[in-house]
Protein backbone atom coordinates (compact mmCIF):
# COMPACT_ATOMS: atom_id res chain seq x y z
CA UNK A 1 0.00 0.00 0.00
CA UNK A 2 1.56 3.47 -1.00
CA UNK A 3 1.84 6.02 1.80
CA UNK A 4 -0.23 8.54 2.59
CA UNK A 5 0.57 12.26 2.10
CA UNK A 6 -0.19 13.23 5.49
CA UNK A 7 -0.64 11.14 8.80
CA UNK A 8 -1.86 11.98 12.09
CA UNK A 9 -0.08 11.82 15.43
CA UNK A 10 -0.53 12.69 19.04
CA UNK A 11 1.47 15.27 20.23
CA UNK A 12 1.81 17.52 23.10
CA UNK A 13 0.85 21.25 22.69
CA UNK A 14 2.97 23.69 25.34
CA UNK A 15 0.88 27.13 25.60
CA UNK A 16 2.41 29.50 27.90
CA UNK A 17 -1.24 30.73 29.32
CA UNK A 18 -2.55 27.06 28.82
CA UNK A 19 -0.14 24.82 29.61
CA UNK A 20 0.28 21.44 28.48
CA UNK A 21 -2.35 19.50 26.06
CA UNK A 22 -2.39 16.64 24.33
CA UNK A 23 -3.86 16.68 20.57
CA UNK A 24 -3.92 14.90 17.31
CA UNK A 25 -1.93 16.91 14.76
CA UNK A 26 -1.53 16.37 11.00
CA UNK A 27 2.15 15.70 9.91
CA UNK A 28 3.46 16.20 6.40
CA UNK A 29 4.87 12.49 5.54
CA UNK A 30 8.25 11.75 4.01
CA UNK A 31 9.32 9.34 1.73
CA UNK A 32 12.72 7.80 0.35
CA UNK A 33 12.30 7.21 -3.64
CA UNK A 34 15.41 5.03 -4.79
CA UNK A 35 15.94 5.18 -8.38
CA UNK A 36 17.81 2.71 -10.35
CA UNK A 37 18.99 3.51 -14.00
CA UNK A 38 19.43 0.46 -16.08
CA UNK A 39 20.20 -2.03 -13.33
CA UNK A 40 22.80 0.41 -10.72
CA UNK A 41 21.40 2.57 -7.95
CA UNK A 42 21.75 6.40 -8.72
CA UNK A 43 20.33 8.53 -6.54
CA UNK A 44 17.80 8.54 -3.52
CA UNK A 45 15.38 11.49 -2.80
CA UNK A 46 13.53 12.41 0.54
CA UNK A 47 10.04 13.33 -0.74
CA UNK A 48 6.04 13.76 -0.49
CA UNK A 49 4.68 10.25 -1.57
CA UNK A 50 2.71 10.84 -4.45
CA UNK A 51 3.47 11.36 -8.25
CA UNK A 52 6.82 9.42 -7.63
CA UNK A 53 6.62 8.52 -11.04
CA UNK A 54 6.84 12.35 -12.12
CA UNK A 55 9.70 12.66 -10.26
CA UNK A 56 11.70 10.43 -11.45
CA UNK A 57 11.36 11.35 -15.29
CA UNK A 58 11.81 15.26 -13.74
CA UNK A 59 14.89 14.39 -12.11
CA UNK A 60 16.26 12.61 -14.34
CA UNK A 61 15.53 15.27 -16.93
CA UNK A 62 16.88 18.35 -14.71
CA UNK A 63 20.27 16.05 -14.06
CA UNK A 64 20.72 15.79 -17.78
CA UNK A 65 20.08 11.85 -17.94
CA UNK A 66 17.22 12.45 -20.67
CA UNK A 67 16.41 14.89 -22.99
CA UNK A 68 13.13 13.59 -23.90
CA UNK A 69 10.42 10.76 -22.57
CA UNK A 70 11.21 8.77 -25.34
CA UNK A 71 14.64 7.86 -23.92
CA UNK A 72 13.21 6.07 -21.43
CA UNK A 73 12.76 2.53 -22.22
CA UNK A 74 10.50 1.39 -19.53
CA UNK A 75 9.80 3.12 -15.89
CA UNK A 76 8.35 1.18 -13.04
CA UNK A 77 7.22 2.66 -9.69
CA UNK A 78 6.89 0.87 -6.37
CA UNK A 79 4.88 2.84 -4.06
CA UNK A 80 5.22 0.50 -0.67
CA UNK A 81 9.17 -0.35 -1.11
CA UNK A 82 10.31 3.35 -2.27
CA UNK A 83 11.95 2.17 -5.66
CA UNK A 84 11.75 3.28 -9.22
CA UNK A 85 13.72 1.17 -11.74
CA UNK A 86 14.36 2.86 -15.09
CA UNK A 87 15.66 1.31 -18.26
CA UNK A 88 17.10 4.29 -20.61
CA UNK A 89 17.77 3.37 -24.46
CA UNK A 90 21.29 2.05 -24.81
CA UNK A 91 22.39 -0.80 -22.30
CA UNK A 92 25.43 0.71 -20.45
CA UNK A 93 25.68 0.89 -16.42
CA UNK A 94 24.75 4.67 -15.40
CA UNK A 95 28.09 4.64 -13.73
CA UNK A 96 30.35 6.59 -15.77
CA UNK A 97 27.18 9.30 -17.14
CA UNK A 98 27.22 9.69 -12.62
CA UNK A 99 31.20 10.09 -12.73
CA UNK A 100 30.78 12.38 -15.49
CA UNK A 101 27.56 13.73 -13.95
CA UNK A 102 29.16 14.95 -11.00
CA UNK A 103 31.56 17.28 -12.54
CA UNK A 104 29.07 18.83 -14.78
CA UNK A 105 27.27 19.68 -11.68
CA UNK A 106 29.83 21.07 -10.35
CA UNK A 107 30.78 23.62 -12.91
CA UNK A 108 27.30 24.56 -13.11
CA UNK A 109 28.16 26.38 -9.63
CA UNK A 110 30.94 27.86 -10.84
CA UNK A 111 30.83 30.28 -13.32
CA UNK A 112 28.62 31.55 -16.82
CA UNK A 113 30.61 29.69 -19.32
CA UNK A 114 30.23 26.48 -17.50
CA UNK A 115 26.43 25.83 -17.55
CA UNK A 116 26.31 26.13 -21.32
CA UNK A 117 28.22 23.13 -21.93
CA UNK A 118 26.40 21.45 -18.74
CA UNK A 119 23.51 20.34 -20.64
CA UNK A 120 22.46 20.78 -23.93
CA UNK A 121 18.67 22.13 -22.42
CA UNK A 122 20.66 25.10 -21.81
CA UNK A 123 22.11 25.76 -24.76
CA UNK A 124 18.96 26.60 -26.89
CA UNK A 125 18.40 30.37 -26.17
CA UNK A 126 14.60 30.99 -24.76
CA UNK A 127 12.20 32.17 -26.74
CA UNK A 128 11.86 36.56 -25.79
CA UNK A 129 7.45 36.01 -26.81
CA UNK A 130 5.60 34.88 -23.91
CA UNK A 131 3.96 38.33 -22.04
CA UNK A 132 2.00 38.46 -18.18
CA UNK A 133 -0.27 41.16 -17.30
CA UNK A 134 1.11 41.99 -13.00
CA UNK A 135 -2.91 41.42 -12.30
CA UNK A 136 -2.11 37.94 -13.66
CA UNK A 137 0.85 37.47 -11.80
CA UNK A 138 -0.89 38.40 -8.66
CA UNK A 139 -3.46 35.68 -8.97
CA UNK A 140 -1.63 32.98 -10.20
CA UNK A 141 0.00 33.78 -6.14
CA UNK A 142 -3.17 33.89 -4.28
CA UNK A 143 -4.40 30.63 -6.62
CA UNK A 144 -0.83 28.96 -5.59
CA UNK A 145 -1.55 29.10 -2.03
CA UNK A 146 -5.40 29.12 -1.85
CA UNK A 147 -5.17 26.00 -3.70
CA UNK A 148 -2.66 23.49 -1.56
CA UNK A 149 -4.14 21.98 1.70
CA UNK A 150 -1.15 20.39 2.51
CA UNK A 151 0.76 24.14 2.62
CA UNK A 152 -1.99 25.14 4.51
CA UNK A 153 -2.57 22.65 6.94
CA UNK A 154 0.83 21.49 7.76
CA UNK A 155 3.22 24.08 7.02
CA UNK A 156 5.60 21.63 5.51
CA UNK A 157 5.92 21.55 2.39
CA UNK A 158 6.85 23.69 -0.85
CA UNK A 159 4.23 24.38 -3.54
CA UNK A 160 4.50 24.82 -7.49
CA UNK A 161 2.29 25.37 -10.70
CA UNK A 162 2.91 25.27 -14.16
CA UNK A 163 0.62 28.63 -15.05
CA UNK A 164 -0.88 30.10 -18.17
CA UNK A 165 -2.28 34.18 -17.84
CA UNK A 166 -4.34 34.01 -14.89
CA UNK A 167 -5.06 30.70 -14.29
CA UNK A 168 -2.52 27.40 -12.67
CA UNK A 169 -3.18 24.20 -15.28
CA UNK A 170 -0.49 21.86 -12.89
CA UNK A 171 0.16 22.05 -9.07
CA UNK A 172 2.14 19.82 -7.03
CA UNK A 173 3.56 19.64 -3.56
CA UNK A 174 6.56 17.90 -2.13
CA UNK A 175 8.30 18.57 1.05
CA UNK A 176 11.32 19.49 -1.12
CA UNK A 177 11.45 22.56 -3.56
CA UNK A 178 13.36 20.50 -6.13
CA UNK A 179 11.34 17.34 -6.34
CA UNK A 180 8.02 20.05 -6.11
CA UNK A 181 9.58 21.16 -9.54
CA UNK A 182 10.42 18.24 -10.78
CA UNK A 183 7.17 17.11 -10.06
CA UNK A 184 5.83 19.57 -12.82
CA UNK A 185 8.77 18.94 -14.87
CA UNK A 186 8.20 15.70 -15.28
CA UNK A 187 4.61 15.55 -16.14
CA UNK A 188 4.87 17.98 -18.98
CA UNK A 189 7.59 15.82 -20.28
CA UNK A 190 5.11 12.89 -19.67
CA UNK A 191 2.23 14.21 -20.71
CA UNK A 192 3.99 16.65 -23.76
CA UNK A 193 2.93 19.98 -22.60
CA UNK A 194 4.32 22.97 -24.28
CA UNK A 195 6.08 25.05 -21.54
CA UNK A 196 7.24 27.81 -23.19
CA UNK A 197 4.23 29.67 -23.13
CA UNK A 198 3.81 29.53 -19.61
CA UNK A 199 4.70 30.46 -15.94
CA UNK A 200 6.24 28.40 -13.39
CA UNK A 201 4.34 29.89 -9.71
CA UNK A 202 6.40 28.69 -6.56
CA UNK A 203 6.22 29.10 -3.19
CA UNK A 204 9.99 28.82 -2.50
CA UNK A 205 13.14 30.52 -2.60
CA UNK A 206 14.83 30.51 -6.16
CA UNK A 207 18.58 29.53 -6.17
CA UNK A 208 20.57 29.63 -8.84
CA UNK A 209 19.52 25.65 -9.38
CA UNK A 210 16.13 26.22 -9.37
CA UNK A 211 16.70 29.21 -11.59
CA UNK A 212 18.64 26.66 -14.19
CA UNK A 213 15.56 24.21 -13.86
CA UNK A 214 13.49 26.68 -14.78
CA UNK A 215 15.63 27.48 -17.74
CA UNK A 216 15.70 23.98 -18.73
CA UNK A 217 11.64 23.72 -18.45
CA UNK A 218 12.21 26.04 -21.19
CA UNK A 219 9.50 28.36 -18.63
CA UNK A 220 9.76 32.19 -19.93
CA UNK A 221 9.29 33.88 -16.51
CA UNK A 222 9.42 32.28 -13.26
CA UNK A 223 7.73 33.45 -10.32
CA UNK A 224 8.31 32.99 -6.43
CA UNK A 225 6.71 34.27 -3.20
CA UNK A 226 10.11 34.51 -1.82
CA UNK A 227 13.55 35.67 -2.27
CA UNK A 228 15.96 35.06 -5.19
CA UNK A 229 20.19 34.64 -4.63
CA UNK A 230 22.52 36.84 -6.25
CA UNK A 231 23.56 33.66 -8.53
CA UNK A 232 19.90 32.78 -9.11
CA UNK A 233 19.79 36.06 -10.40
CA UNK A 234 22.67 36.35 -12.77
CA UNK A 235 21.59 33.41 -14.23
CA UNK A 236 18.40 33.86 -14.93
CA UNK A 237 20.10 38.02 -17.00
CA UNK A 238 22.48 36.16 -18.98
CA UNK A 239 20.09 33.00 -19.88
CA UNK A 240 17.00 34.94 -20.62
CA UNK A 241 14.83 34.47 -17.59
CA UNK A 242 12.35 36.89 -16.28
CA UNK A 243 12.40 36.28 -12.90
CA UNK A 244 9.74 37.71 -10.52
CA UNK A 245 10.20 37.20 -6.17
CA UNK A 246 8.16 38.61 -3.02
CA UNK A 247 5.16 38.41 -5.08
CA UNK A 248 2.89 38.99 -2.07
CA UNK A 249 -0.69 41.12 -1.54
CA UNK A 250 -0.55 42.88 -4.41
CA UNK A 251 3.33 43.43 -5.16
CA UNK A 252 6.10 42.08 -6.60
CA UNK A 253 9.80 42.57 -7.76
CA UNK A 254 11.06 41.95 -10.79
CA UNK A 255 14.95 40.93 -10.77
CA UNK A 256 15.50 40.81 -14.41
CA UNK A 257 14.12 40.94 -18.30
CA UNK A 258 11.40 42.79 -17.45
CA UNK A 259 10.15 43.37 -20.52
CA UNK A 260 8.05 40.23 -20.12
CA UNK A 261 5.66 41.32 -17.74
CA UNK A 262 3.42 44.44 -19.85
CA UNK B 1 38.69 38.93 -1.83
CA UNK B 2 35.62 36.89 -0.31
CA UNK B 3 32.30 37.35 -1.70
CA UNK B 4 30.02 39.49 0.69
CA UNK B 5 27.02 38.19 2.04
CA UNK B 6 24.61 40.21 0.54
CA UNK B 7 24.78 42.58 -2.43
CA UNK B 8 22.27 45.34 -3.80
CA UNK B 9 20.83 45.05 -7.01
CA UNK B 10 18.40 47.63 -9.08
CA UNK B 11 15.31 46.12 -9.34
CA UNK B 12 11.51 46.83 -10.29
CA UNK B 13 8.75 46.76 -7.64
CA UNK B 14 5.18 46.54 -8.85
CA UNK B 15 2.99 47.74 -6.66
CA UNK B 16 -1.06 47.54 -7.84
CA UNK B 17 -1.49 51.19 -6.49
CA UNK B 18 1.84 52.68 -7.59
CA UNK B 19 2.59 50.66 -10.26
CA UNK B 20 6.63 50.26 -11.19
CA UNK B 21 9.49 51.77 -9.33
CA UNK B 22 12.98 51.60 -9.46
CA UNK B 23 14.67 51.20 -6.65
CA UNK B 24 17.74 49.47 -4.80
CA UNK B 25 17.03 46.43 -3.26
CA UNK B 26 19.35 43.42 -0.86
CA UNK B 27 19.85 40.26 -2.31
CA UNK B 28 21.67 37.46 -0.21
CA UNK B 29 24.65 36.24 -2.22
CA UNK B 30 25.09 32.65 -3.20
CA UNK B 31 28.58 30.85 -3.51
CA UNK B 32 29.77 27.16 -4.48
CA UNK B 33 32.17 25.82 -2.67
CA UNK B 34 34.18 23.02 -4.00
CA UNK B 35 35.75 20.65 -1.22
CA UNK B 36 38.39 18.30 -2.42
CA UNK B 37 39.61 15.75 -0.29
CA UNK B 38 42.82 13.96 -0.25
CA UNK B 39 43.03 14.97 -3.83
CA UNK B 40 40.06 14.40 -5.47
CA UNK B 41 36.59 16.42 -5.72
CA UNK B 42 33.79 15.25 -3.96
CA UNK B 43 31.40 17.98 -3.56
CA UNK B 44 29.75 20.97 -4.42
CA UNK B 45 27.72 22.81 -1.93
CA UNK B 46 25.53 26.12 -2.55
CA UNK B 47 26.01 28.02 0.11
CA UNK B 48 25.92 31.96 1.87
CA UNK B 49 29.74 32.61 1.36
CA UNK B 50 31.08 33.03 4.91
CA UNK B 51 32.08 30.43 7.64
CA UNK B 52 32.91 28.34 4.92
CA UNK B 53 36.08 26.36 6.56
CA UNK B 54 33.68 25.22 9.64
CA UNK B 55 30.53 23.85 6.67
CA UNK B 56 33.58 21.73 5.41
CA UNK B 57 34.04 20.74 8.80
CA UNK B 58 30.63 20.19 9.66
CA UNK B 59 30.12 18.21 6.33
CA UNK B 60 32.72 16.12 6.64
CA UNK B 61 31.25 14.99 9.78
CA UNK B 62 28.10 14.84 8.95
CA UNK B 63 28.33 12.82 6.17
CA UNK B 64 30.52 10.30 8.03
CA UNK B 65 34.08 11.26 6.60
CA UNK B 66 35.63 12.44 9.88
CA UNK B 67 35.11 11.33 13.63
CA UNK B 68 36.49 14.24 14.97
CA UNK B 69 38.47 17.32 13.97
CA UNK B 70 42.10 15.17 14.70
CA UNK B 71 41.39 13.15 11.43
CA UNK B 72 42.21 16.42 9.64
CA UNK B 73 45.33 16.68 8.95
CA UNK B 74 45.28 20.70 6.54
CA UNK B 75 42.38 22.26 5.68
CA UNK B 76 42.48 25.37 3.16
CA UNK B 77 39.99 27.40 2.37
CA UNK B 78 40.18 30.05 -0.77
CA UNK B 79 37.07 32.30 -0.02
CA UNK B 80 38.06 33.86 -3.65
CA UNK B 81 38.03 30.96 -5.98
CA UNK B 82 35.12 28.66 -3.59
CA UNK B 83 37.60 25.83 -3.35
CA UNK B 84 38.18 24.01 -0.05
CA UNK B 85 41.28 21.69 0.26
CA UNK B 86 41.40 19.23 2.96
CA UNK B 87 43.99 16.16 3.51
CA UNK B 88 42.65 13.13 5.66
CA UNK B 89 44.92 11.17 7.83
CA UNK B 90 45.40 7.90 5.20
CA UNK B 91 46.38 8.92 2.04
CA UNK B 92 43.83 7.19 0.06
CA UNK B 93 42.13 8.78 -2.40
CA UNK B 94 38.34 9.51 -1.43
CA UNK B 95 36.81 7.63 -4.31
CA UNK B 96 36.08 4.20 -2.65
CA UNK B 97 34.88 5.75 0.73
CA UNK B 98 32.41 7.88 -1.80
CA UNK B 99 31.37 5.22 -3.33
CA UNK B 100 30.88 3.42 0.01
CA UNK B 101 28.79 6.38 1.33
CA UNK B 102 26.44 6.62 -1.79
CA UNK B 103 24.60 3.37 -0.52
CA UNK B 104 24.97 4.15 3.06
CA UNK B 105 23.19 7.42 2.65
CA UNK B 106 20.65 5.52 0.46
CA UNK B 107 20.33 3.06 3.47
CA UNK B 108 19.32 5.86 5.91
CA UNK B 109 16.76 7.33 4.15
CA UNK B 110 14.72 3.40 4.24
CA UNK B 111 14.59 2.15 7.25
CA UNK B 112 15.15 2.44 10.66
CA UNK B 113 17.40 -1.06 10.67
CA UNK B 114 19.71 0.69 9.01
CA UNK B 115 20.85 4.12 10.11
CA UNK B 116 22.34 2.26 12.79
CA UNK B 117 25.18 1.25 10.90
CA UNK B 118 25.53 4.10 9.20
CA UNK B 119 27.58 6.06 11.31
CA UNK B 120 29.45 5.18 14.28
CA UNK B 121 27.99 8.94 16.05
CA UNK B 122 24.53 6.99 15.65
CA UNK B 123 25.22 3.74 17.43
CA UNK B 124 26.18 5.60 20.39
CA UNK B 125 22.24 6.21 22.61
CA UNK B 126 22.11 9.59 23.70
CA UNK B 127 22.15 11.03 26.89
CA UNK B 128 18.67 11.58 29.22
CA UNK B 129 19.88 14.19 31.22
CA UNK B 130 19.16 17.51 29.43
CA UNK B 131 16.58 19.75 30.32
CA UNK B 132 14.85 22.68 29.52
CA UNK B 133 12.08 25.44 30.73
CA UNK B 134 9.09 25.89 28.25
CA UNK B 135 9.70 29.72 28.52
CA UNK B 136 13.80 28.75 27.63
CA UNK B 137 12.40 27.25 24.47
CA UNK B 138 10.33 30.38 23.61
CA UNK B 139 13.08 33.21 24.62
CA UNK B 140 15.21 30.97 22.61
CA UNK B 141 13.33 31.30 19.47
CA UNK B 142 12.82 34.50 19.30
CA UNK B 143 16.33 35.39 19.81
CA UNK B 144 16.95 33.06 16.83
CA UNK B 145 14.84 35.63 15.00
CA UNK B 146 15.70 38.63 16.42
CA UNK B 147 19.57 37.96 15.91
CA UNK B 148 19.54 37.52 12.54
CA UNK B 149 19.71 40.74 10.18
CA UNK B 150 20.24 38.39 7.21
CA UNK B 151 16.88 36.11 7.97
CA UNK B 152 15.08 39.52 8.81
CA UNK B 153 16.68 41.78 6.00
CA UNK B 154 16.50 39.26 3.01
CA UNK B 155 13.76 37.00 3.75
CA UNK B 156 16.30 34.33 2.13
CA UNK B 157 18.30 32.34 4.39
CA UNK B 158 17.78 29.96 7.06
CA UNK B 159 19.40 30.77 10.58
CA UNK B 160 20.53 28.17 13.50
CA UNK B 161 21.88 28.23 16.68
CA UNK B 162 23.39 26.60 19.35
CA UNK B 163 21.66 27.26 22.62
CA UNK B 164 21.84 26.64 26.50
CA UNK B 165 19.26 27.35 28.87
CA UNK B 166 17.64 30.84 27.63
CA UNK B 167 20.79 31.69 25.64
CA UNK B 168 21.94 31.20 22.55
CA UNK B 169 25.83 30.42 22.15
CA UNK B 170 26.63 30.56 18.25
CA UNK B 171 24.18 31.23 15.29
CA UNK B 172 24.71 30.73 11.89
CA UNK B 173 22.87 31.72 8.54
CA UNK B 174 22.79 30.11 5.36
CA UNK B 175 20.66 29.92 2.22
CA UNK B 176 20.69 26.12 2.76
CA UNK B 177 19.27 24.88 6.10
CA UNK B 178 21.74 21.90 6.03
CA UNK B 179 24.84 24.01 5.38
CA UNK B 180 23.53 26.18 8.63
CA UNK B 181 23.46 23.17 10.88
CA UNK B 182 26.47 22.04 9.58
CA UNK B 183 28.31 25.60 10.09
CA UNK B 184 27.30 25.17 13.60
CA UNK B 185 28.31 21.60 13.93
CA UNK B 186 31.93 22.38 12.18
CA UNK B 187 32.09 25.47 14.39
CA UNK B 188 31.70 23.05 18.16
CA UNK B 189 34.16 20.48 17.12
CA UNK B 190 36.67 22.57 15.59
CA UNK B 191 36.33 24.39 18.96
CA UNK B 192 35.70 21.59 21.52
CA UNK B 193 32.42 23.03 21.98
CA UNK B 194 29.91 19.35 24.24
CA UNK B 195 27.14 19.92 22.05
CA UNK B 196 25.45 16.84 24.54
CA UNK B 197 23.93 19.62 27.26
CA UNK B 198 22.75 21.97 24.76
CA UNK B 199 19.70 22.46 22.33
CA UNK B 200 19.94 23.01 18.44
CA UNK B 201 17.58 26.08 17.63
CA UNK B 202 16.48 26.31 13.96
CA UNK B 203 14.07 28.53 11.75
CA UNK B 204 13.49 25.80 8.73
CA UNK B 205 11.88 22.61 8.55
CA UNK B 206 12.76 19.17 10.01
CA UNK B 207 13.23 16.27 7.57
CA UNK B 208 14.51 13.18 8.24
CA UNK B 209 18.21 14.41 7.59
CA UNK B 210 17.86 17.35 10.22
CA UNK B 211 16.83 14.98 12.91
CA UNK B 212 19.76 12.67 12.27
CA UNK B 213 22.40 15.20 11.85
CA UNK B 214 21.39 16.61 15.22
CA UNK B 215 21.74 13.20 16.66
CA UNK B 216 25.24 13.09 14.86
CA UNK B 217 26.36 16.23 17.00
CA UNK B 218 24.64 14.57 19.80
CA UNK B 219 22.12 16.81 20.82
CA UNK B 220 19.39 16.42 23.03
CA UNK B 221 17.01 18.94 22.12
CA UNK B 222 15.58 20.06 18.34
CA UNK B 223 13.68 23.44 18.60
CA UNK B 224 12.10 24.46 15.29
CA UNK B 225 10.40 27.35 14.20
CA UNK B 226 8.84 24.95 11.48
CA UNK B 227 7.21 21.63 10.82
CA UNK B 228 8.94 17.81 11.13
CA UNK B 229 7.92 15.45 8.54
CA UNK B 230 6.68 11.85 9.81
CA UNK B 231 9.99 10.76 9.37
CA UNK B 232 11.77 12.98 11.24
CA UNK B 233 9.35 12.23 14.18
CA UNK B 234 9.93 8.63 13.73
CA UNK B 235 13.88 8.93 13.77
CA UNK B 236 13.56 11.35 16.66
CA UNK B 237 11.45 8.48 18.44
CA UNK B 238 13.68 5.82 18.25
CA UNK B 239 16.92 7.69 18.43
CA UNK B 240 15.81 9.58 21.74
CA UNK B 241 15.52 13.07 20.36
CA UNK B 242 13.20 15.68 21.75
CA UNK B 243 11.99 16.96 18.78
CA UNK B 244 9.98 20.89 18.98
CA UNK B 245 8.77 22.25 16.57
CA UNK B 246 5.98 25.12 15.45
CA UNK B 247 8.10 27.06 18.14
CA UNK B 248 5.80 30.66 17.41
CA UNK B 249 5.00 33.49 19.82
CA UNK B 250 4.08 31.47 23.59
CA UNK B 251 3.39 27.90 22.13
CA UNK B 252 4.97 24.92 20.46
CA UNK B 253 4.31 21.27 19.66
CA UNK B 254 6.68 18.88 21.87
CA UNK B 255 6.54 15.80 19.12
CA UNK B 256 9.23 12.70 20.84
CA UNK B 257 10.30 12.35 24.21
CA UNK B 258 8.90 14.92 26.09
CA UNK B 259 10.16 14.07 29.61
CA UNK B 260 13.13 16.56 28.78
CA UNK B 261 10.39 19.57 28.71
CA UNK B 262 10.44 20.30 32.33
Amino acid sequence: MAKEIVTTRKIARFDMNRGLTELEDVVVSEQALTIHVNGSELVTLLCTPEHLGDLAIGYLAGEGFIKDPDDIMELKVNQETGECMVLLKGSHSITERTYLKRYVTTGCGKGISFYQLADARLSKELPRDYRLQPAMIIDMMRTLLENSNLHRDTGGVHTVALGQNGRLLIQRDDIGRHNAVDKVFGYCLRNNVNTEDKALVISGRISSEIALKAVKMRIQILISKSAPTDMAIEFAEDLGLTLVGFTRGSRFNIYTHSYRIA
